[in-house]
């Protein structure tokens, strides 16, 4: 029967208890969230769904078309701008996701006859970016500038390090002066995906690449997120002029993918420009992500020194780690959980983001209730 | 340098005169518009705006997080119960745009050791569906189920045929009932992209699977875009209740994308809505391309006889289709332009899209201008 290794498949994912099942969630949850990656507490806040809805009533519900034929509005142009300004590249791409800007960038700056040195840890549009590359990819060990040089040293042409600024299981960063000084000793290109970073790291939110005194540099490609600290939805590629026109002119999920709905080009740029003129809100979130670790650390749990917005508390094991995070759900406490397969290093956690807006008394009741409910 | 290569492919684009430039539009573009894939004219209707609007306001501007995380609302699961409902099948699964819901359907039902089987004449997103899969890929020459037989017979094991029903560069259809049929002979998936078919083919729009009476087959499954006739932004899988459930625990862009914004699932729900209430629009658009092609043909141009709403013209030469395309858009007509590389064929074309809202004397007025602009 057509499909019928599904079921065997379904069979398999019951018995090792692995199912995933959706859980729609209400307009108005009771959960306090710790879980989603709404780093600056933006995403409900009245000035981006005012963008969103005032973006759709000017420009429609849909960009109508590729970017290359209809799906260009004077909107995605501006938004554009306002991010390159804003994390001081030169020009930005905007795509319909975060996972499609990955996919462009990757695929489209590893070409044949390039080498792609990827981390162990990155997320996996960048790994899928890879497998479209048609360069050769080597994986290295996860933030490790020395195994990076060593891979460059293999290869003469055109190389791309790729790497996330700060990755998404434990919230920890990559090296990135490092990786940018090695990539320089041998002319490789480095492309980093901020999604994480943007709107946490650097002044005011502008990124890991500002904060690493990068931004803007001839050598360096930066994907980032509109899902996460900006509230919406969309992804873009930022970077030298001429590294952008090129995608233009060969990115295929550019070329061949509708364009960004209006409304969440709107959404992210109300959210971008409220940003600029409240930019305590970038350290509010490291600052409730130290506070988090501080009391989760005291309160005897195992966590990550987070270097973002993203704090990691490791879990006894698989099982439990579901365990833990049922009972916080069902204590009223929304947090992610982490588990085999969707880590490569086997290690179960719970994922907890630190949102700008979470209050010391919300902190306080999160440590509380993670403790009590520990398995 | 890194990235210099970028600077040699840029010089050849330019000696080809292959640059390809984004054109951003003002929300009240004077052109008339047979460029877009608006198909039903819904892009800008109030109702269609005013979804994306309420809905952004009463979800937020974002999903905030993974479909498994925080990114599932009622919404999301609404719009996913209306849309299978609608055309025909079990369940449906919606995610951030329709590239994403190919690269995961393709990838996700092509597993190592099966084979997938594709049309030659495929869009982008269902060929880097098969990059990505495990599976052995065979392309087979376009629309042509002979070919699909003999490829199926060369495999043993679960395989899976793979095309769109309406193509995107001639507007034609794929042979939907004798692909199904090819498929039962050997028990092997069949997999369509009915992008071009959701809102125009099958009863009131329900599709092309419901115009060949397949729509809720257990061997079948169709991927739809929201960003075409429900003028919004995203896409969906359609099928079985157990190969959707699959796609959840397995498909790497649901899995580690973040969800569809609320406004672009709230704009798709209320066209399809509108789409319900107004069955007439698909047979409308229909009626526009017949229409459309019918005054090309007898103005002597050479036309593709249309499947669904696209309505493909020859043009002598690339240089020429593109000369074509500009002095139409001068003279207050917008139209796509293909061209190789983007044509697999070597033809280039002018294409047109018959939106169900065009009026007769704006048909006349493109006919005319399509023949005073012919190089």
């Amino acid at each position: 029967m057509a499909f019928g290794w599904i079921d065997e498949q379904a069979e398999l994912r019951r018995r090792a208890n692995l199912v995933r099942t959706l859980r729609p969630r209400p307009a108005d949850s009771p959960l306090l969230d710790l879980a989603s990656n709404d780093y600056l507490g933006l995403a409900r806040h009245p000035e981006v769904t005012e963008g969103a809805a005032r973006a759709a009533r000017t420009w429609g519900g849909g960009a109508t078309g590729s970017r290359l034929v209809t799906g260009t509005t004077e909107l995605h142009a501006e938004l554009e701008r306002e991010l390159a300004d804003f994390c001081g590249f030169e020009a930005a791409l905007v795509f319909s996701s975060g996972y499609a800007a990955n996919l462009a960038a990757v695929a489209t700056l590893g070409p044949h006859g390039s080498l792609i040195v990827s981390d162990a840890g990155n997320h996996a549009s960048l790994i899928d970016g890879c497998r479209l590359a048609r360069g050769a990819r080597q994986v290295v060990g996860h933030a490790d500038p020395e195994a990076v040089r060593k891979a460059l040293r293999t290869h003469e042409g055109p190389a791309v390090v790729v790497s996330d600024t700060v990755f998404s299981v434990d919230g920890d960063a990559a090296p990135l002066a490092e990786l940018a000084a090695a990539c320089r000793e041998r002319g490789a290109g480095l492309l980093v995906d901020d999604a994480h970073g943007l709107g946490v790291l650097g002044d005011g939110g502008r990124g890991a690449a500002q904060a690493a005194g990068l931004a803007g540099a001839d050598d360096l490609v930066v994907t980032v997120t509109l899902s996460k600290s900006l509230g919406s939805q969309g992804g873009a590629v930022l970077g030298p002029a001429r590294v952008i026109d090129h995608l233009v002119n060969a990115a295929r999920t550019f070329i061949f993918d509708t364009g960004l709905a209006p409304a969440a080009a709107g959404a992210a740029l109300a959210a971008l420009r409220l940003l600029r003129r409240e930019p305590q809100r970038a350290a509010r979130a490291r600052t409730v992500a130290t506070d988090l670790y501080a009391r989760l650390t005291a309160a005897g749990h195992q966590a990550v020194r987070p270097d973002a917005a993203v704090v990691s508390v490791r879990a006894p094991s698989p099982e439990q780690a579901v365990t833990w995070a049922a009972h916080c759900r069902t204590a009223g406490l929304a947090v992610g959980c982490f588990r085999p397969p969707s880590v490569p290093d086997g290690i179960s956690r719970l994922r907890l983001t630190a949102r700008a807006d979470l209050t010391g008394a919300e902190i306080e009741r999160a440590v509380l209730l993670i403790g009590e409910t520990r398995p």
